[in-house]
């Protein structure tokens, strides 16, 4: 009932609705509508309600609620199990614990915080209020060897909804990282639980600096950071940009596992901005320098070296040249 | 002071010890001596008691108790953990479960019986009582690309720790069993919990026919299906061999890790009833023919088709043709 008076109420945009037409359309008393209403309010809305005009939605909160994602929503598996929390050490922990418990593909765990939030190689990523914090559990029909091409797609998914729902074109620093203006504005953590030959699960994190303050970054990361909202000033609506991400990255899912990666891979080199250039990349193994030549069909970056060899690498920090 | 009670009664072998001998020695009074006794044989311990020539051991429980297993340990890190358990619905799903939630290196997971015990691809794989069934916790420092080298590690842990506790020649057949007499006796299932260039940890599970009557068998496995008991008709010391393998393999992973896999896949060679021969490979992408010719550096077998082409295989179900 409360999602029903929500609906109404947003449906009605700026106009007043009477306490007597919410009950009548709704089929309850007017008492049951006052309860609801102020249930309402306390998650956040900002209702206004007046004698003789009634109520009227003023504000919606500024939360990434799984209702206010879905009324944006429309894919058939991601984002349909929703996990919320106001705050969690690692929305990548808990979604990896959720795999081993059986959770369903497509089941999204978001969060307004993290309190341990991580990147690659168990570094740190500051995820304050703001921003927008999630993964995704994902059962592919891959061999372990792909999953990297799982974080090309997701790469590319977050460049489109990004571009969808905001208007900014990114662009992807091979492997995981969206870029805009120089500095990073979103990444990506693939992790897999698998055996040998096949994957039993994998969850892609994703981090997007949204409507964070500049000022609010820490010193060490605030030269090489970028939040969306620093262009305009204004904050970008994130569960929008949420489920715009999420419908993006369920087509080119179902795309990817249906005709395979070879048409992604073409449109993510649209938006590289590692390939052609002279790199050094470092690994856990040692650094190799050299020329980014290509993608190969794994999703691994080709570098080039002095003699002409070429190395195939799954991962690692790319500095240009 | 239990562990103090059984050592003393153990250390004895089959004579008596009174209870006055017992208190002096452990510096308890008689009755607290009596106490424990009574605890002790609650535990499955059988011990007899006289008046006048005192207490003695005259059968252990046979369970694969932690202080049972510890006694023929010589590890510094597998096994110093140990999560025992009477019934588990899989030791590598309790594993997992607990490498998320940062266990150490080592960490030993062991059932008397398990209610969902899995092979490769999600089989289903028969433990009940009898057997040996136990998952280790890794955190190496290796690509995941390397992980099936792990599984080579264990199979030949297995073979010699089986060897060292009992006399029997096991050999191993590729990707991950152990087998005896033409039957399987025992088999691995590795799974990696893993980033792109990372592992965060592995798990290793293994399961052992020890002691399981041919007759106690499921129908559909009885005929390739062996337990190490049926040679002799007798059981075997299932804590003992239990830690005789965990002493081979932590010899053999702390020689990987610091000198890499060379010298282990010579060894595992001798022992592979795979190599050299003609075989029919089942892999979730399809099916491989030709001669198994070798291991690569990563564990893979190298499977030569009749043109000559060497396929690379991580894992499959290898069928000689």
């Amino acid at each position: 009932m409360k999602e029903k008076i929500i609906d109404v109420l947003l449906d009605n945009g700026g106009n007043f609705i009477s306490g007597e037409e919410l009950s009548r359309q709704l089929n309850i008393s007017r008492t049951a509508v006052w309860k609801y209403i102020k249930e309402i309010r306390g998650e956040g809305y900002v209702i206004e309600a007046f004698p003789r005009k009634g109520y009227r939605m003023k504000k919606k909160p500024d939360l990434l609620l799984p209702r206010e994602i879905k009324r944006h929503l429309n894919t058939l598996r991601l984002g349909k199990s929703i996990e919320y929390l106001a705050r969690v050490d690692s929305t990548n922990r808990r979604a990896k614990e959720m795999g081993l418990q059986g959770a369903l593909e497509g089941t999204l765990v978001v969060a307004e915080e993290q309190t341990r939030g991580r990147g690659r190689l168990d570094r740190q990523w500051f995820s304050p209020r703001g921003g927008i914090w999630f993964s995704i559990l994902l059962r592919p029909d891959l061999s372990p060897q792909q999953a990297p091409l799982l974080t090309l797609l997701t790469s590319l998914a977050g460049v489109k909804g990004i571009k969808n729902a905001t208007g900014y074109s990114l662009y992807i620093k091979w492997p995981n990282d969206l870029f805009w203006q120089g500095k990073k504005a979103a990444g990506i953590l693939t992790e897999i639980n698998a055996e040998m030959d096949r994957i039993n699960f994998v969850v892609v994190g994703v981090g997007i600096n949204a409507n964070i303050r500049h000022d609010h970054f820490p010193e060490d990361i605030s030269s090489e950071a970028i939040s969306l909202m620093e262009e305009e000033g204004e904050s970008v609506s994130r569960p929008k940009l949420l489920a715009t991400f999420l419908n993006e990255m369920e087509k080119m899912y179902d795309q990817a596992q249906l005709e395979g990666f070879k048409e992604l891979i073409g449109e993510w080199k649209k938006y590289s901005t590692t390939l052609g250039k002279r790199v050094e990349v470092k690994t856990p193994r040692g650094i190799i320098k050299g020329k980014a030549v290509d993608i190969n069909e794994e999703g691994a970056l080709m570098v080039e070296k002095e003699g002409g060899e070429v190395i195939h690498l799954l991962s690692g920090d790319v500095y240009l040249s």
